[in-house]
This record gives C-alpha cells, sequence and structure tokens, in this order.
C-alpha cells in the first residue's frame, strides 16, 4: 500500500484516467473473468498508461477479494496506475470500524478506495430506506474511516443526473458530506445512462460552480451518448473519467475507454496517456476483447478493424492523394491502420508489410507473393483467420518463399499417419477420452495411446507421448492457452469451427490456428502448426 | 411522382426523420443488398414510420436504378415516407441538364433528390479540381435544373464541419447557392465522424444565424458520437436528421436512427414517429439486422437484448420495488423488455424475480429458493453460466419446487445408459466422427449410431435417431446455434469448456448450457436439457 497518484503519465494527479472494466465492466451479460484474467486485464491497463485500474468489490466477491490479495503480495507490479478498490458506504445501523463491508476494502490493501453513495433522494427513501440526514451521515462516516486509515477516498454519487433534476439539495448535500470529510473526487455516476450531451455538460458546470469540489464523471451508454457525455463532461470542469475497455458493462454498457482516451488526445489535445500510449490503444482493446472471450467489434471508433476501412468507390482515387482528407485522424496515432477494401494491391502490400514483420522477405519474390495472397485469401472464405495467428501465418509465407527454411519444412519433425479418439459415457457415468495416433518420426513408425480429461487433451497427450523419446525440444513446449470459435453462418453442431492454440516454450509465446468442421481435427491442426514452428526456431543437430 | 412531404407523422414537414440505410448503411463491410431487400428494408422504414427513405443512388449503382424502377411501378407503396433519390452535381464541364448523372435522378422518378456536393475548400481545390467559384455554380446549377423540372431538392454539405473551421466563407457559399437555387434543406455533414458535440451544436447554431436556411445534420461516428452530434444539432436548431438503421455505415459506421429516435421521442419529447412508431423500434431493429444478414448487436441502446437487462445482485432488490428507478425508461416505450440476470453476483432476491419470470413461483416456497440458490451459485463456480441460458436455470428451479412440474421431470422422457463416439483422421486423410447411443425411452432400451460432422454433430444425430421413433414432439425441434467457451483461468487443453445450445420447434427459441472438461460431454449435457425443456412444454399423452 503505497503511492496513491498515477506516476509517469504527463499530466500527473491532474487529470485522472480511471478505468473500471474489473467492477463495472464485468457485468456486462457473457463476461466472467477469473482472477488469473483480472490480473491480466490490469497488466494491458497498465501497459497503456491509465491512471487509475479499479480492481473489484473486496468482501463482496469472493474472486474479487482473491484478485487483491495476488495482486497485495506481488502479482501485480504496476508501472503507471493506481489500484482501486470499489465498495459501499457502511449500513444504516452500523459503525463503519464495524461494518465488515468496509473492512473489507482495508483489507484488500488497495491504496485507494472509491465508495459508492446514493445522491437521489428517491433512491435513498425507497432502496435504502434511510433520511437524507442518515444517508449523508452513512457517507461522512466511511470517508472519514478509511481517510483515517491512510486510504484516498473517491467517491460515486450514484444516479447524481436524476437525482439533482429532482432534488439538487439532496444531490448537493450527499456530495458536501463526503467532501467534507476528505474524499478527493466527487464522481457524477449517470447510472441509469439517461443523459444526453448539453444538459449533461450544464449540470457538471452548475455542480463546479456550487460546490467548488473535484468532479468525476461516470457515463453508461443507454442514449448511445456515454462516449460523447464522457467528453462533454470533461469540458464542463471535470478532471476524472470512469470508463471500461471497449465500453463493456451492464445494459447498454459504460463509456468505452478507447474512445475516450482517443477523443481526449486527439481532439482535445489532452495528454491523458504516457508517451506512445495512444498508438497502443488498438492493440490493448483487441487483447482485452480476448481476455474477455468476445469478438473485437469490428466497427468500434478508433480501435475497430474497419474503423479507417474505405470501401472502393466515391473516395477511392480521393483517398490515395491525400487519406487525411477522409479520414478524421492518422490511424497510426491509435496504433490502427487504414485499409481499402477488396484490392488485390491492398492485399499484396500488407502481406508483404507483415511477411518482413515475421522475418519473410517477399520484397523480391513476386511469385510467391502472389500464390501467398491467393492462399491467404482461400484459406480467409473458409473460415480461417490470421489475425490472431502470426505463428499460422509465417508458416504459410516460409513454405511459399525459396530458401533454407522452405527445406527444412519440406522435412517437418513428424508426419501424421492417424489417429482415432475414443469417448465414452459408461453406464456408471464415467466420461473417459482415449486417443491413439501413428506418426513418423526420426525414420521411425510411432504408435501411442494415451488418456486425457476431453478429446484434445488425450490426442495432445497421446502426441507427445509418441514424439518425445525423439524430439529433445518438445518437453519445453506447453499449451499455454486454447480458443474455440464456432463461425457465425453456420448454424447448428455441424458449424464450422476454429480453434486458436497459444503454445509457450518458456521464452516466447506464438499461437496457430486450425480450422476444420470436426473441432478436434480443427485442434489438431493448429497443434501440429505449433510444434512446426517450434522446430524452425531449434537447431537441428 | 407525387407528394414530396411525409404522411400521417405527428410533425408533418416540420421535422424530418432521414433514412439512409439503403445507400450509406449499404456501405458498411459485409453489407450487400439484393433489390429485394432494398425493397424489405424501405416498407420496414416506413412501417415504423420514417419521413424519407434514400434509396440509393441511381445511375450510379445498377442495383439501385433497378430499385427506384420497380418502387415507381407499384412495388413499394409507402404510407409515411417520401423516396428520396441520391446523387452528385453536375460535373465541371457539363451542363446539369446534359449529365447522363443527373438525368438518372430525373429517370428514377423519384420526388425528393439529395444532392451531395463539397463545402470543405481543400476538398473543392485537391479532389473535384475545380475554383470555389466553379463548385458554387456546379451546386446553384444542378439544384436549379431539377427543381424546375419539379423535384424538391435537399443538399447534402460533404465535410462540411472541417470545410467551416478551415474557410468557414467557402462553406458558407456552396450552402447560399444551393438554398438561392431552390434547395429546401441544407444538410449539415461531418463525413469523416470528426465531431464532437459541444463545438458541432456551435457551429449548427452559428451557421443557423447566419444563413437563416433550414439545416439538417448527417453524422459518422468515428468519435463514437454520432448520436449525440446529431441530437445536439436538433437541439440546436437542425430539423431534418439522417440516420441508418442500427448505425450501419463506412468504418465506424452512422447515427444509429433508432438511438436517435428513441432519444428525440423519449428525452426530448419530439413526436418524430407515427403513434405506435416508437413502440416498433426494437421488432424492426432486429428485423433489418435480420435483412443485412447481421447478428442484432444485444447491447445496443434501446433495442438490444440486453439494453433493458439487469445483472448486479446489487440493484435487485430495489428493481423489484420500483423498476423505473433503475430503467432510463419504460422499455415498453421502444417496445423492448426488461429481464434479470443470474449469475454468481445475485442472491434470493434475483433468483425469486428471474423464477417469476420463467413461471416459476418461488416466493412461496423459502425452502426450494435456499436450496436453487445455493445450487446455482455452487454450479456457478465451477464454471456454469445462466445468463444466457433461461431454458436450463428454469428446468433447475422446477426440479427445486414441489408441484406437477417436479413429477415431470422426475420421469424424463428419456434415460442415458451410455454413449461413445469414436473420430478418425485416417491414413488417406480423411476425417470421420461416428457416435453410438443406448437409451431408455418409453420403455425400451434403444441403442442407434450415426456418423456426423464432428463428434457433436455425430451424437445429435444418433440420440434422434434412437428417440424419434418414440417421441413425436422430436422432429419439430432443431438446433438453430451452438457456441463453445473454453473457461479462461484452466490454461491448455484440458479447460473447461461452457457450451451453449439454441434450440428452436419453429414457434420459441430456448438456450441451455453445459459445462465440463471434456467439451463432447458439456455439450451432450445442454443437448439434453434442450430436448427435456421442449417435452415440459409438450402435452402427455
Amino acid at each position: 500500500m503505497n503511492r496513491t497518484e498515477p506516476v509517469d503519465t504527463p499530466l500527473g494527479d491532474d487529470f485522472h484516467l480511471y478505468d473500471t472494466t474489473l467492477r463495472d465492466g464485468a457485468q456486462r451479460e457473457g463476461i466472467s473473468y477469473s482472477v488469473t484474467d483480472k490480473l491480466a486485464v490490469a497488466r494491458l491497463l497498465d501497459e497503456l498508461g491509465v491512471g487509475f485500474i479499479e480492481g473489484g468489490w473486496p468482501g463482496a466477491l469472493p474472486k474479487d477479494t482473491e484478485f487483491f490479495a495476488r495482486a497485495a503480495t506481488g502479482e501485480l507490479a504496476l508501472k503507471h496506475a493506481v489500484l482501486v478498490a470499489f465498495g459501499a458506504t457502511r449500513r444504516a445501523d452500523t459503525a463503519a470500524a464495524a461494518d465488515p463491508q468496509v473492512r473489507a476494502l482495508l483489507d484488500s490493501r488497495a491504496p485507494v478506495v472509491t465508495l459508492v453513495a446514493k445522491s437521489d433522494r428517491r433512491h435513498i427513501e425507497r432502496a435504502l430506506r434511510v433520511d437524507v440526514a442518515e444517508a449523508c451521515a452513512m457517507v461522512r462516516d466511511t470517508v472519514a474511516f478509511l481517510v483515517g486509515e491512510g486510504r484516498r477516498v473517491f467517491l460515486d454519487a450514484e444516479h447524481f443526473f436524476d437525482g439533482y433534476a429532482f432534488d439538487p439539495d439532496t444531490a448537493l448535500r450527499v456530495l458536501d458530506a463526503a467532501g467534507q470529510a476528505g474524499a478527493d473526487v466527487l464522481v457524477l455516476c449517470d447510472t441509469n445512462g439517461g443523459q444526453l450531451p448539453l444538459q449533461l455538460a450544464d449540470t457538471v458546470r452548475d455542480v463546479a460552480a456550487r460546490t467548488g469540489l473535484r468532479l468525476g464523471i461516470h457515463c453508461q451508454d443507454d442514449t448511445a451518448c456515454a462516449v460523447a457525455n464522457s467528453v462533454a463532461a470533461v469540458q464542463a470542469g471535470a478532471t476524472h473519467v470512469q470508463c471500461t475497455a471497449n465500453g463493456y458493462g451492464e445494459r447498454a454498457g459504460n463509456a468505452d475507454l478507447f474512445a475516450v482516451a482517443g477523443n481526449l488526445v486527439t481532439k482535445l489535445g489532452m495528454p491523458v496517456l504516457p508517451t506512445g500510449g495512444a498508438a497502443e490503444l488498438t492493440r490493448v482493446s483487441h487483447a482485452l476483447a480476448e481476455i474477455a472471450n468476445l469478438a473485437p467489434d469490428t466497427h468500434q471508433a478508433y480501435v475497430g478493424a474497419s474503423a479507417f476501412a474505405h470501401k472502393a468507390g466515391l473516395h477511392a482515387s480521393a483517398i490515395k492523394v491525400d487519406p487525411l482528407l477522409y479520414n478524421h485522424i492518422d490511424p497510426a496515432t491509435v496504433g490502427n491502420d487504414m485499409r481499402v477494401l477488396v484490392t488485390e494491391m491492398a492485399g499484396r502490400a500488407s502481406l508483404e508489410l507483415k511477411g518482413r514483420e515475421l522475418g519473410v522477405d517477399l520484397a523480391g519474390q513476386p511469385e510467391a507473393l502472389t500464390s501467398a495472397v491467393r492462399k491467404v485469401k482461400r484459406l480467409e472464405a473458409e473460415g480461417w483467420s490470421f489475425e490472431a495467428a502470426d505463428a499460422s501465418l509465417e508458416l504459410l509465407l516460409r513454405r511459399e518463399v525459396v530458401g533454407p527454411d522452405r527445406d527444412v519444412l519440406d522435412e517437418p519433425p513428424f508426419v501424421l499417419e492417424s489417429y482415432r479418439v475414443v469417448l465414452d459415457h459408461r453406464a456408471d457415468g464415467a466420461v473417459t477420452s482415449e486417443a491413439t495416433v501413428k506418426v513418423h518420426v526420426a525414420g521411425q513408425r510411432v504408435i501411442a495411446t494415451a488418456e486425457g480429461n476431453g478429446p484434445v487433451h488425450a490426442l495432445d497427450a497421446a502426441l507427445r507421448s509418441a514424439l518425445s523419446p525423439h524430439l529433445s525440444w518438445l518437453d519445453s513446449v506447453e499449451l499455454s492457452d486454447y480458443k474455440v470459435r464456432i463461425l457465425a453462418g453456420h448454424p447448428g453442431t455441424d458449424a464450422v469451427t476454429r480453434v486458436l492454440v497459444e503454445s509457450s516454450d518458456g521464452e516466447r509465446e506464438w499461437t496457430t490456428v486450425g480450422v476444420h468442421e470436426n473441432i478436434v481435427e480443427a485442434s489438431w491442426l493448429a497443434l501440429c502448426d505449433a510444434l512446426v514452428h517450434k522446430s524452425l526456431r531449434t537447431p537441428r543437430v
């Protein structure tokens, strides 16, 4: 429990880019983070350079309690960000120091605590069932207690805008109670997401003038205005903005961190991220979608794959003259690319560029490039995707070019003869998986059988059993992640399946892809690519 | 070619809700409308009650030419809307009357024409390669010619906001040229989507004051502010707003018609749709996604399936007290529903509420409720998720309560003895899947074997083969979707797998879930729940 201010960010503590993906974002239907996921999310957000990361609600959710415990014992070393615990004010009939929920916030060892409090009189009276004086006392006591214990405290004023419109005095009393007790930022929350920017900006200006307190903003997207509302609030004086990655959140979601940061940096010229941070927006957005196991939104502002894609037509020739006449910003600013769709030229150029990135020189071999473009197009039409599978793409490209790597690939480390997987759900209820592989390796034909928790696990185990006596490097290779996506447009259980396999040898990680109507075969293709790719990087003896 | 004003809409011609899904929306990567699709889209938009439907660019695109031809010969009878043809001003070196592109606009027989014109001096000089005087002449001549031919003309001033910021005189000269020649509405277009609402509203106010012309607005979503910008422009004086269904459009898309209409109706109290129109927003949005062959965005404001879904245990008890404390509007206003999601964060209150929604009364059976809460928590800790699997949750709840449904569940339609799945990748490269099931149904023991494209498909086929002679309702049940999620935090191929199965019997759809370390067993569990759930809804004979 140390610093309470962001480090190495241009605006320091003067402006807070505050992320609540791990708490409010996790409310999105379909998201269920493990503790390991949460740690990975926090690390990516810190790499991007947000100032504050709200990690969850310790005490209320066991996973969040564990997250803070693991973070505190060294699993999360934050370069820029400060970790924040979220919680509620004390119960109506309990002293703050005696409220177990409040104690859990201390126990989390997070240096900053964000407390949520009701500021709409109707919610205070009808949901909380106390009077305004007691509601203010709950805020005052809890803030004062936590500040007394050395924590920095922010207050999320729930349903603030509706509350302020209905009864401004109550809403302001709640803010004042928190401010007087030592809360540092009063966050005005559009909890039900019903606001529009012009009125919201007026309210923020009004409240800033009437209270003199430091204000923050937290917007939901129920009017499709969360990003606009957040930016308008900043223009009206808020210096703390709460967002979630890709706008994940309950109902229509929250204000999207990437669009808010993109707008603040490129439109308002506010350096809210460290140097180089803006150029990471696209990468971090896609990585966080991956962890949430959601497909990235291709049409997302700033970071979507289509955000700077132009359909050939009206603008095509003019775009070549000057892209900035048609793009609102240079896509590279946010780590994205311009794409002109459906032209073979674009395919060649980007594949050549990608090849260079992967160490495969296609520039000097135009025929290899033509053949690779054709192959990639055909595979993508069948459902393959190389966006997240550089290792498979590298193998595909290396198979096209002439050179020593091609020779290696002509003699792969092993050749499959056949495999068989048998799955049994027995009469006693036991479920078993067994796989047998027949492979040729080091001049021999090897047969091996193994069991596993499921068909792919059994197949992987059998393959390892067959190969590891012959391939010394195999033991260092581990499967670190395995993802399955059923491709849309192929309904039912006979859908086409795409499998991504991430492998690690302790030094580097690489990802391979397989596509087939049979999920086990798709997995097999990705597994094989993973091992072939490793063999390319292994000196032959 | 008749009326040029909307019919039977509360605001008549005073406010234009203008849809350009069929022209600008069709620029979205992945959308390709047939002429029949375009007619269907136009009919749905007319049912909703928009005032103007831009059908395309006749002359430029053969499909659009055909669309207008078929519309004009009676295939499109519009109740409310006016059909609009989109096109460009005359070429620099041609008289309007002699320009084939302009003639094609007349030939379309659309009563209204929207002309696009450049208003940014940089675009005029560098893309159009004429001087400002000639650009204005092109606008003036073309507008005057079409007005002279009896058409109502709107002008889309392309890149207006950037142009106005760079050189306001040029931008205003273009508007004035069009206005003086008889254009009825001057539409300010944020073509590259780079605007934010506060500045955009200032510009609209400024231009309205300086020109006295009727203004419209057309926004792209590159800052994630298209809806906010459109609404802000209306608040600043625009009386014509151009949108696309679900925000379809190039790059990040356009302003979403449904969110803009939702905001204007429910937030600003502007009756921009005919009576009953707002309640059609959800239905029409989903139908238009269907025609575009895109999955509806579950998190879309107002109309998404999750737009009024509540996950947090925090609010569930209060939602019972008064839903309007937590929803920004009554979901029925826009034809949507509130849903309560069951998750690890949920407690007794939300499970009881969810039970009521599913027709299972837990209020009177506190012990059943306690047991159900315990079971849901345990399963969710193991990786189950009932958020998207109402049918499985209903079965779980019905198994807890005492009553006739419980008796049905005590005698399920079939009982599994065992299954076996064999997957072969043969030496000749062929991949096969074969499943055998042994089940007890209608007092008999049945064994059946079937092949499939993959293990789950084979298992489904074998089960159907075993059961369908005995269960008459089975043939009506189809698997309509199948989703697989490998649960993070369990790395490698021995991960836990969650499968969601969506089934349909032609009348309703229901979703079930299965979780297991073996993907085939997880699928089996979801498949079985799907059939048991169907049997509950099927009268026993």
